[in-house]
């Protein structure tokens, strides 16, 4: 297995598992250049991206990520990642399937940061 | 809209436009640096990559994406594009669901090329 595949494994496991038990700590892991769009709203910067995480309307959820494809993204030595999986909210007992995929980059430090975050919901096809 | 979700509405739409109607003209949008991961089988180069797609084991197939959530991905004019959708194939009715992220770079002439792209069928969450 290539190396960039190993970071990206440790990261989307690391990644959904702060996640899962405590959002605000993934402050961490995204700068102010970092951007997620969560279902079509576009945020900028590590504060707005936790508050936007912290404040979404569930008090419990559950990652299960069942792929992550992993491709080197640039020269520089970014990772690209596309995850796939199903997360449980609060008490419902019906996962809904998500994809995901962010880019990491090098922070200069010998490990990575959330340069690009896009997440969304995949509703059954109709 | 900023222009590089502009780009990426375009490019989406062209792209399955072409796979759709003729797969072998996909390889325009690529180079021999480009990577593909189809369903976890990873591929380098323009030529693989369009063998690949051409050889997939469908007669015809039908591209119908919801989704095309763009940022920009490098200081270099790089565009991240997340897409989510549905597709049927051949004669088979019951549509399943995709996703698919590329990362386009400027390719020195105005236009852009395929550098990175994963793609993964999203099964219903059990």
């Amino acid at each position: 297995m290539a190396d960039f595949q190993a970071v990206a494994d440790q990261f989307v496991q690391f990644y959904y598992q702060t996640f899962d038990e405590n959002r605000q700590n993934l402050a961490t892991l995204y700068r102010d250049n970092s951007m997620l769009t969560f279902e079509n709203t576009p945020i900028q910067g590590a504060a707005g991206i936790v508050e936007k995480l912290s404040s979404l309307p569930f008090q419990k959820v559950l990652h299960k990520w069942s792929t992550a494809d992993a491709q080197p993204s640039s020269e520089g030595g970014g990772i690209l990642v596309m995850v796939t999986g199903a997360l449980l909210v609060d008490e419902e007992q019906k996962p809904m399937s998500y994809t995901q995929t962010f880019q990491l980059l090098p922070d200069g430090q010998g490990s990575y940061y959330v340069f690009n975050d896009i997440f969304r919901l995949v509703y059954p096809a109709a």
